[in-house]
């Protein structure tokens, strides 16, 4: 078998043969191969200026990155022998790390399937399609998930903003089976609802489960806060290590009715309270009303989407950090985490000793931690790895 | 009371304000302030430029780095006082993270101690006194501990390299009480007997707790190859979590004798096997032998001690992580962990992700550990963050 070629630029295979899998539309030699005859989501075998075959791609002639490596092979197809092959290799990883099915068990790039997530809630899969390539591989991959797992129900959460950059049109769809009201996940032996079918991303995070596991060590008997709380996922799990009392602060309401049930459903309702207010405005109350806590998580949604943001962002970042800080009791925990892609870990470190100065703190950074092993980074692709969270012990000036 | 005023040049107090605690020789207004009148450890108040005090400091001339400020106040002394109050702040986070007395209890300029570092072994106490500021409060630490811990035995393994930078003699000496032959501690409920007084540093490297901690996941039925091994933290760990067969490669047969003990006080003696040579050599007897493994751990000495010996040392830890991936069975688990400070994690990450490119291998970061909370970070000195392990999932290439 033999698929298109595609020709790159001089040079332009260069970051392919260190690792990388993506091409970008300028790197395209467009006078040997144009672009805009490759239908959206077409495979292709890729050469570099020298004419040697690099491996074998999907394309999508509509976006800035125009093509993804899915082998190094030549004259490979991406279907779906290949597909349930790949999540095999990817399940045999998560299998042996995690008791219970609950888990991300696809990762993109970085478990060789580009474009691709799916995280799964025991019997339920929720997919995620990022790119023309996949959504053109739909019936596949839900036939290889079927194969593999035998879900109760297969969901597609294809709303996310990366489909944009696609041309891609967002829809939500229940593809496979019946989709319980709400399936419960077990992270680190707590229980949790989670609204699958219009909540955040696929509904939950598992990318910050070590996180929360280390989180335990800190909290016994303390009085925690839990900010852009979301479901619960840091506050129930606080109360359940041991927490006196927690608060889980939201704008959203749909999210924060989720936490008396998660609550309730590991035995720690009477712990955790849930308050709806924007973050910033409710961190300047609890100031004001020198309402203090001896641990307090900081885990918000990226300040820094885009490269424009990136002043304001960091700014944010510095303004919550030193609120935060300053509503810690005197020998307090800060967890500060961020899931910025555009915000490196020494940025956010720097801006929180920064902070530490500005409010005359001494700060030892106990911890670092980063996404669980079921977000597998790639080394050579800089763009899988985001998640950064500082465990910060916040003292008086030395 | 009144310290004696140590002056800086013009912006020599940026480093300061932003948080370090290290003054360089060539930044001391020595026109005001000489360096040879003050005796080596000798207590300072320090000025800026503008005059302004910066806090209080003790100096060394014969240092490059002259004078380390151990707090923010003018004319205070760093005396038994203050020592035992700043060990009591460090003493309270270890108690409440780790169940058992066994912990470095003072990471120096972190602590807000300054050149001093305190592993707690039980009962037992071993000192190391980096600086002449140190050295000449030596009555003052001791007593402090004593106090505070009221230790079975005080040693002080004074022979760290360091202190030749601070023009101070070697010297190890059981100061105070009866050392027990060898001491054991319990790090993750695995139990060790360890050779204080002839060991590595102090013996032990509870650096890596939580990174030995997270191996546990990985190893359970596995074959497990522990390089640079020492008196067995890894690998008898390994064991214990449920290792089928582990062996442990190291030049040092001293540190091996400690290993069938060590392995024996946990039960897992006939799963444990030592190979006294050096590694390098080991690795390319394996590698001919064709004799593979599941997980191989790569936690070697500093190859980069000193900023000449960079280009040398990254090339040997490119041969060894490249030889190590080869040894690995077809879907194998590299922990690569580097000590060096000169070593920053995302050149670690960059050598692994371009040996496994040379190799052919598909490499997936599926954690990141650095060294654990008895270790904090100082996040305006980076000379306090050195520590980092790879947890590196090794696959043929996509």
């Amino acid at each position: 078998m033999s698929l298109p070629p595609l020709f790159l630029k001089k040079n332009a295979d260069r970051r392919l043969r260190a690792g990388h899998l993506w091409i970008y539309s300028n790197e395209v030699n467009v006078d040997k191969s144009p672009l805009r005859q490759f239908e959206a989501g077409q495979q292709v075998t890729v050469f570099g200026h020298d004419e040697k075959p690099l491996g074998s791609a999907y394309v999508n002639a509509a976006s800035l990155i125009c093509a993804r490596l899915f082998t190094r092979e030549p004259d490979v197809l991406l279907d779906r022998g290949l597909i349930a092959h790949r999540m095999n290799i990817a399940l045999s990883v998560r299998q042996r790390l995690f008791t219970q099915p609950c888990y991300r068990l696809i990762y993109g790039e970085s478990d060789g399937l580009p474009g691709l997530v799916v995280d799964r809630y025991d019997t339920i899969c929720v997919v995620q399609l990022g790119t023309a390539g996949m959504e053109r591989l739909k019936d596949d991959v839900i036939a290889a998930l079927e194969k593999l797992l035998k879900p109760a129900a297969i969901v597609l959460r294809n709303d996310s903003s990366v489909r944009s950059m696609e041309d891609l049109t967002p829809y939500v769809e229940v593809v496979s089976g019946t989709l319980p009201p709400e399936p419960i996940l077990v992270e680190n032996s707590t229980r949790f609802r989670v609204p699958i079918l219009d909540g955040q991303k696929t509904g939950w995070f598992y990318d910050h489960r070590l996180n929360r596991a280390r989180l335990q060590s800190y909290v016994r008997g303390l009085r925690v806060l839990d900010l852009f709380s979301y479901v619960g996922g840091w506050g129930v799990q606080a109360a359940v290590a041991g927490a006196s009392e927690v608060w889980c602060v939201d704008s959203s309401q749909h999210a924060l009715d989720h936490i008396p049930l998660n609550a309730q459903l590991n035995g720690v309702a009477d712990r955790v309270h849930t308050l709806q207010e924007d973050v910033f405005e409710a961190l300047k109350n609890f100031k004001q009303n020198q309402d203090k806590f001896d641990v307090v998580i900081l885990d918000p949604p990226a300040f820094i989407k885009r490269r424009k943001d990136q002043q304001a962002g960091e700014a944010a970042y510095r303004r919550i950090n030193q609120l935060a800080m300053t509503l810690l009791k005197r020998d307090g925990l800060l967890v500060s985490a961020s899931c910025s892609l555009h915000l490196p870990a020494e940025t956010l470190l720097d801006l929180i000793r920064a902070m530490g100065r500005h409010v005359d703190r001494h700060v030892q950074l106990l911890e670092q931690g980063h996404q669980g092993p079921d977000h597998p980074i790639h080394p050579a692709i800089p763009e899988t790895a985001y998640l950064k969270a500082f465990f910060c012990r916040v003292l008086p000036s030395l």
